[in-house]
């Protein structure tokens, strides 16, 4: 039983947070604290980007040295902090240490996140003034100005909570994250932070965001782009007495997953220049993997995106795709539907019913379905959004 | 010594062309005939789609069973007859039928070759008409217009042609070819036709035109879709007299490498929207794979086309697609040039030198060189175009 609610990030008991403006970008909020009292058990999924940022590499390095206990996560927009070597990461370092002292922690209680333009240094003397800025601005109530100061391009604010019950009584689960462009997580990076008032190991922990990511987080795509900033993290400071077990995770992750896939799936629909929210469906393949690879394949294919934005039905090109996979497919088999409407079966065509697709290819959310035709069983869906002449407008335009 | 030459597919001698309408397409020409007297000696390399299009079956069908000797090549746009099942494949054949009565020839002598709109069945009438009319206008200055009739979205027809010598004579080698979208070759289909009146051996003509595509046809890319349709066919009719065996064989690659460069590199410059040739080189790779994986990965990222289109030496995007690309890759040791300008040198950026980069940026053609810092002697090279709003207005509206 899950209940939807207000209050994002700050949902959950224990957790204050705050967006402040500090002049890392032109304008606007650039730099948001996410507090946790008691300090949290924590979990992360980091891109798999080789040339992974800064701030991804201190992360990963505090949560281990913690235990993965955190007391506050520090994200500026703006600047990515990556591709800037020992600067970066000596930029990174103090972006932690400004925050413990401001909040009052060990520094590896800290955990810092970018993103922003690549290969631009981060300015410390604006970042300790926005730390400062927003150690005084925190509140239970800050979710909003939180998860507007983490955007780049997103067109809007990204949050969702949700309150969950467990054997063991009530608990909440929240979050924040931003999207927009080079979303294909691993990495215009894609940002999620969740917290929760249950208390969970984090052994467990990681395993539970593992799982919720897998099919929310990993299962959407922008551009095929991964970032060398994205970063997941979960934070669970247990003030709700909840407490998670093996009996009550099954509860635990819904909850997770919940606000994983409301949150990924508003990524999309932010997606640069997207019109359309678009779920690829593939059924019928060789197994769960082929299936993914397969529907990542046409979610990420320029010439599906282009089509649905132009509102053709042109289901050659799903199959195109499909053949082109790397993954096994039997054309004389193969299927194709556009909203429902099924348009090619192995070898006949079913020119008659493309208005009927058309129609459907008109409304905001978009969904294609493709058999592989294998007999197999393996299923995945990945969302995706169309690609517009914005998409080109917004990244030919990036930084000037 | 090459010395390049007019009349692209008909500068080698015993070569007829022609191009005519037959309406298969609204407007323009749609149908292109290639006929060598005496037959030639052919070697072809087809799309690795698993939805391949009846043509391409039938095409390869016939290669086998004439012990790889061609009388004609008959070619349709408007039209891809792919996935198009059992009629399809009636389709095709009834093409090389009625090519193979209008110009006196067993079936199996004739290649057939489509493209243009997945999932529409052929008009055999129209076909059959194009035959018709195009086995009148034969003639050995028919180049221009089998160029053109080729043609889909292509902003221009493509043909090369020179003169070489081996050291048994002169002979000539001339081709035309067709790109536009849907081009990451093994498919809106790449096509292309290469002729020469050496005498090759069928089997020393196929290594020879796979040697010669490695670099060429292979290693461009507008889309990163690979086509229902993608073929290369080379033909060799020996009317120069000049026989090709293991001595002259680097003066014939070298010819026919020559003119497949010239073909390949007008397919990018003719790429949907395109406004900019780019060329991708990679060095440092740990092999030559990984150095095209690599280069094919930046060729083909939409932030890396979009930032190029917009006028922005972004070089992080660049580390940051190298860093994804699946191939061993050392961040302090990568560098990254634009226009010969290096933006950045491992712990190194050179912001101060970034408007020279972005001057080279509003040339015509583009060099982007990345090494990947393993030390390795790997080093690869592809050529692709930049991503403007007028590729999505095409491929949206490509239908309608």
């Amino acid at each position: 039983m899950l209940e939807r609610i207000p209050k994002g990030v700050t949902a959950p008991a224990g957790f204050q947070a705050a967006g402040v403006a500090c002049g890392i970008k032109s304008s606007g909020l650039d730099l948001a604290l996410v507090v946790s009292t008691p300090p949290a058990r924590s979990a992360g999924i980091f891109t798999t980007n080789l040339a992974a940022a800064a701030p991804v590499t201190v992360t990963r390095e505090h949560l281990r040295r913690s235990d993965a206990t955190t007391a506050a996560v520090v994200v500026n927009s703006g600047c990515a902090n990556a591709c800037t070597g020992e600067r970066g990461m000596a930029d990174a370092r103090d972006m932690a240490v400004a925050t413990a002292d401001a909040v009052g922690c060990p520094i590896e209680q800290v955990l810092v996140s970018s993103t922003g333009v690549i290969g631009a240094y981060l300015d410390r003397g604006k970042v300790r003034q926005g730390i400062r800025l927003a150690t005084e601005a925190l509140s239970p109530g800050g979710h909003a100005e939180a998860a507007e100061a983490i955007m780049t391009t997103d067109p809007w604010p990204k949050d969702a909570a949700v309150r969950a019950v467990a054997p063991a009584g009530r608990f909440h689960v929240g979050g924040i994250a931003k999207g927009a462009g080079m979303i294909e997580p691993n990495m215009a990076t894609m940002l999620a932070f969740l917290t929760t008032d249950a208390a969970v190991e984090p052994l467990l922990l990681q395993r539970a965001l593992r799982e919720a990511a897998e099919t929310t987080f990993n299962a959407i795509t922008v551009d095929g782009e991964p970032s060398t900033n994205d970063m997941v993290l979960a934070l669970a400071n247990g003030c709700s007495g909840v407490g998670i077990d093996d009996v009550s995770y099954p509860a635990f992750v819904e909850a997770l997953h919940a606000v994983c896939h409301e949150l990924a799936l508003a990524i999309v629909k932010g997606g640069e220049g997207a019109t359309r929210l678009i779920s690829v469906g593939v059924t019928g393949a060789h197994s769960v993997a082929e299936a993914g690879k397969a529907a990542r394949a046409i979610a990420n294919s320029p010439l599906v995106k282009t089509a649905v934005h132009g509102g053709d039905p042109n289901w050659g090109r799903i199959v195109a795709v499909a053949g082109r996979a790397g993954v096994r497919f039997d054309l004389g088999r193969a299927r194709v539907a556009i909203g429902g409407v099924e348009l090619f079966r192995g070898e006949e065509i079913f020119s008659d019913r493309e208005p009927a697709a058309a129609a459907h290819l008109r409304t905001s959310e978009v969904a294609i379905t493709a058999d592989l035709g294998t007999g197999g069983a393996g299923a995945a869906t990945v969302w995706t959004c169309d690609f517009s002449a914005e998409y080109i407008r917004i990244n030919a335009d990036y930084r000037t």
